[in-house]
């Protein structure tokens, strides 16, 4: 990878202590009905097609959660996608895999772009998932835990048919415990572990990871998805840490106690999940490995991206038929072939003979 | 892990390109028969019991293969053992396990100063294996590959009771064959994936170090040990790689195809020479990931030691009794119980365990 143009590294690992990541965030939200009261100053932007563009990057797990709820309720002809590539310096994320180094629907370079178009000198961290409305170059919103939420509720009349409900209401105080402790000890408790400054800090969040881990693989080994019968949000928001568990977190974050590979039912659950549409075509192992081995240059100065590790096991068979069901409800249906010009760039062999 | 008194920090990696081991060593040796011809400008030292002091270090597995040899033939009181602590400077090996950060037997605080009493201002690398002579504090040779065979070959008269051969006359050819491919392609081919400072010189030392695990994987599956029907040096030399490449090789080195604990054949192996008197018992986990994580900054700048992988399956029930025979050979004993004072410092709980 070519780091020529780039200005200074980005910061991540804590010079001593315990990494805290930063969460605040643009808090807008687009809603169907926007005459309703807001929370607090966050502004309501209506649903509308074809108006909003979904900033992602393969490479980050915060992103795919959005790729993946887009894909799943269909809303690909709503809401367009713009990816940025794996790697980037302190200005954050660049779209560097377009033609000219621009994003085809919005012209930007840098993500940065739509972060200073709607407040100038913006001063927090430039993130993807990110909603830029696609005529203004403004970010909307960047509130990665409500994007998915909103895409299933408040976007429902531009789902495809057939697409599934993935927050239902009865199960809804259920998928926000299980995604609090998810969020806490696994998808944010492996940076936790990678980019802790001192041996205190991160024993401490490595135990916390592998008592979230070690809760999932029990919880798994008595039922076949997270929450209720069939996928839904919580699961969506597990998959993108567990499937970049074997080839980044367990090394690379020192999260190495065993790999997912080792532990019958999170492997099995991620062999599931990885075979549907959504999960696994829209999963980049090379753009993951080489955001984190390159763009952590405190954490790997190298820059060399490993080889390893073997994943073929992912695509192999799974036993969860063992618990009955099926991902989706009665009258729920698979989404259908990744959009033309939306296939990742670089499918792994055994990720070209998923159904 | 204290490093306040630490000046420059040592340096591996390459800053760009391939790595290169410096193999130029202190060739002298230590003979049963000093008045016979010596190769090129090399001294040839008296075996005499008592005279010498090896000087080692639980983490390095170059000293590791001469402390097992030592104990596999009951050399421990013919030639006394120091052990430097697994983390240093770029001034190399210090003595900071002992009471005063002294070596008891020499007054030694680093090994630098036995290199220059031998030669001062020695240009070269502070390594261990080194055999000091006690009296003089001077090194007499840290030729790594020829201690083992000297132990075997010419201190013969001091070995224990029955001590093995591990170098049989009619096997030597094959042993040194089998030794020299597993010294490039997996020794030193895993110092080569982790010290390449370009992603080229990295992927081609990967290529070859699975060139090499792939082999032995296979000549594994078709016997017991590595040459003939018992253990030799060649299993000697392969062990202390072997031992590191789950908890360090695999993450910190990015060789990271899989575990060795995920391949059948030298997963059994190793688990047949660890539970092996002279192999377990001389395996210091702990020490052996303080001194990568910790010393090799410029690969783990953050000097955090991870906490996993568990390595528990490496003292568990093993099959190749499926090949039959046996260990030693017909007449030869496993060695006794460790001399006190050189037990483990950091047992792991399975360790403890071991027969």
């Amino acid at each position: 990878m070519d780091k020529k143009d780039w200005k200074t590294p980005p910061r991540n690992a804590s010079p001593d202590g315990a990494y805290v990541r930063d969460t605040t965030y643009i808090h807008d939200r687009i809603v169907r009905d926007t005459a309703r009261a807001s929370d607090g100053e966050a502004e309501l932007w209506p649903v509308v097609p074809g108006r909003y563009r979904l900033m992602a990057a393969r490479a980050c797990p915060w992103a795919h959660r959005t790729v993946i709820a887009r894909r799943l309720l269909g809303l690909e002809g709503a809401i367009s996608l713009g990816l940025a590539g794996p790697t980037h310096d302190a200005d954050s994320w660049v779209f560097d895999l377009d033609p000219d180094e621009r994003d085809p629907a919005t012209g930007l370079h840098r993500l940065k772009e739509a972060y200073d178009n709607r407040f100038p000198g913006y001063p927090k961290g430039i993130t993807v998932p990110a909603i830029v409305e696609v005529d203004s170059k403004q970010v909307v919103t960047n509130w990665f835990r409500q994007i998915p939420v909103d895409f299933n509720n408040e976007w429902s009349d531009y789902h495809r048919d057939g697409a599934p409900d993935l927050y239902p209401e009865n199960l809804r105080d259920e998928i926000d415990e299980v995604a609090d402790r998810v969020y806490k000890q696994v998808n944010n408790g492996v940076y936790r572990c990678g980019f802790a400054g001192s041996q205190e800090a991160y024993e401490g969040a490595y135990r916390e990871l592998w008592d979230g881990l070690n809760w999932l693989e029990e919880r798994l080994g008595r039922q076949r998805f997270l929450v209720g019968e069939h996928v839904t949000l919580a699961d969506v928001y597990l998959y993108p840490t567990l499937v970049r568990f074997d080839p980044v977190y367990y090394a690379h974050f020192k999260a190495s106690r065993h790999k997912i590979a080792e532990l019958p039912n999170l492997r099995g659950y991620t062999q599931e999940l990885f075979g549907l549409p959504g999960f696994g075509d829209t999963t980049d192992f090379t753009e993951i490995k080489q955001h984190y081995y390159i763009t952590h240059e405190e954490v790997n100065p190298t820059g060399v991206v490993p080889v390893g590790p073997d994943l073929s096991w992912i695509a192999e068979p799974h036993d969860r038929d063992r618990f009955g069901g099926s991902p989706f409800a009665a009258g729920v249906t698979a989404p259908g072939p990744v959009l033309a010009g939306e296939e990742v760039k670089n499918p792994e062999p055994f990720q070209l003979a998923l159904p």
